[in-house]
């Protein structure tokens, strides 16, 4: 029987030879002394799982006393979860004030660079606000907008000959109006933009990381199809290849998650669902190089190589865990802050959400850059451990 | 060529006799004395796919400019759009003033009613309201609860034997208060119900349609798998069956869409695209019997039948459709209202979503009835015309 005692809030530790020798074969708790500090957390893990017994001063201590003493920060349950979901998986976790050594560099994914050009062009456009959408009647410009430039929408989707319109969404409208190559007859560029951002107030944001893309050479189409709200072609793309029945498919799509917004997990969550599910890239953008949020991260992971587990004393941390709950929120200057935290320890993010049955969800979150941008761009992508 | 005029904002028609000819014989427009009156979008999408060309009082109009002059309300290029993808599929649609007869019945689908009942309990719990979360430490009891009645998740997610505690999450916790099943020892019900309204603040609609399914013997548990709210077993479902490695499966999820809460069309469908993805029902709940806002649906849509498109001539119209935009927002009450719109047309509801680049999704809306309740319910299905 493993036996702890709870002192105070700044002290449980293992009480006897056999229980620390078992749980530093374990990989639990601190040397401090003779004797072995555990975390809350760890102690609580170790009641639950491994039948340990909590003695106070006088009487024994129960999970849901323990626990209660220490509940009052956010996310408390949530650490507890995904700490013992990762350790039901048979690996070692330790707390962030553990002290290791690592030669991990934080990776960053380099996209390729590209750069917008488009030939000289004078179109004509109306406006729709209702539907903030612009129309270019000019048969042959528009066509030609929308075969080289993937600009628009000629005729219908997937059946361009289906139609004499090329219709622009519109980011596409308020950058061609920029570039200089599209006046709309009926609305100022800032009538334009006003009616946009009446309809959704993060436009501006929305359209900073469009013009961001397009200006790097990308070709960013609508991702409603996808559940989110771009999705990407590398530079060059057009709408016909010659391969797969004629159809350019995308890898990638991007969710604009601005630094002011505010998302519950659950959402946010969905919306990488959907990417997973359709197997395209998911990209998080955080436009903007403002001020970040510090959120320090919870745990850090020790992973497995060749099949073994990875431990203190073979390896070095692979990952740093930041472990949110179901229905939590989660800001973008926050995630911005959590992810520059791990960036600063040397160890690879992890989102571990937590769900309302004690499920937990892994994403790994992985920086990349896009040359000449600076604003943050993450892939988002779901892992099993 | 097709030969169209344009004499007002109330007269579109068609000019001579050949022209009036082909368009009756595509069920285009409404015979008006002499002459065939033309509905704007009609007029428009002749324009666009027909090559037609319209006239006005001295010169030739260009869509655009036929367009301008009735885009004023509110989706009109959506309404445009899924128009024309309708037509484009070689079905035939007509406005909502067009008169037609059918014994369409508004099919109901009624699911299954069960009772909730519960042996007598006086369950003890801790509540952590950091993660709304309450903690059950007598073992026996709490295994029971989340055996026999799935309460809680004992132990872990697919992992009951992986602990000693039952964890409710915060719908749980407040009904089994409610039912005077558990004494939570930290707080009051007010207490925890008001520390869930702090952090979401439709708490209370989503406990609404939790508690509206539980007590008609139906199991709720969380959603976040599969980027719902909840997801629902049918009456005395349990954790485990004999079947299928012993797991049970759900095949229903509910997204909860409060009268008076209002969503981007696209976030709308992300949530219904989750679910289609991993093959369950959709169920779109609009808690409460409270007011709806009248929202006329678009279009009266003709289908097929045995493979031939069906037209007024031959057949009962079947659907009627509201045309919506991807970056248009919809409100609870607006929903529930055009539903209702629907069901008084004696015609099946159709969403159909033009995204920005004009390919068009649809969902058909069924209304389900769960007996005893007074909130609604429906199925949302993803369809291909």
């Amino acid at each position: 029987m493993l036996e702890l005692s709870y002192k105070s809030k700044t002290s449980i530790y293992a009480k006897d030879q056999s229980t620390k020798d078992i749980l530093q074969r374990g990989f639990f708790g601190n040397a401090s002394g003779s004797r072995l500090k555990l975390s809350v957390i760890e102690a609580l893990y170790l009641m639950d799982v491994r039948n340990a017994r909590c003695s106070g001063k006088t009487t024994e201590i129960s999970f849901s006393n323990l626990a209660s003493r220490f509940s009052k920060p956010r996310r408390f349950m949530a650490r507890y979860l995904t700490y013992k979901d990762w350790r039901d998986r048979g690996l070692v976790v330790k707390d962030t004030k553990y002290r290791y050594s690592t030669t991990n560099k934080n990776p960053v994914k380099t996209y390729p660079s590209g750069k917008f050009s488009l030939a000289h062009y004078a179109l004509h456009g109306t406006f729709f606000s209702s539907d903030l959408t612009t129309m270019i009647d000019e048969k042959e410009k528009g066509r030609e907008l929308y075969d080289r430039y993937w600009f628009g929408q000629y005729g219908s989707y997937k059946a361009a000959d289906r139609g004499q319109l090329n219709k622009l969404d519109i980011y596409e409208t308020v950058f061609l109006m920029e570039k200089g190559a599209l006046s709309v007859q009926n609305a100022t560029k800032s009538a334009i933009v006003k009616a946009a951002t009446a309809r959704r107030r993060d436009f501006q944001k929305m359209y900073d990381v469009y013009r961001d893309w397009r200006e790097k050479g990308y070709v960013i189409k609508t991702g409603f199809k996808f559940g989110t709200h771009f999705r990407v072609y590398f530079p060059g793309a057009k709408p016909i290849t010659g391969a797969d029945n004629g159809w350019t498919h995308s890898r990638h799509v991007i969710h604009v998650f601005p630094k002011d917004s505010r998302l519950l997990i659950s959402e946010w969550a969905r919306a990488i669902r959907v990417a997973h599910s359709v197997r395209k890239t998911f990209i998080l953008a955080v436009p903007g190089s403002s001020s970040e949020k510090r959120l320090s991260p919870d745990f850090i992971l020790y992973h497995r190589k060749g099949g073994e587990a990875e431990n203190p004393e073979n390896a070095s941390p692979r990952y740093v865990m930041l472990s949110l709950g179901e229905e939590e929120h989660i800001g973008g200057r926050e995630f911005a802050g959590a992810i520059s935290e791990a960036k600063r320890m040397h160890l690879e993010p992890i989102l571990a959400i937590a769900d309302r049955e004690t499920a937990v969800t892994y994403y790994k979150v992985r920086q990349i850059k896009l040359p000449g941008s600076d604003s943050d761009y993450y892939e988002i992508d779901w892992m099993q451990p």
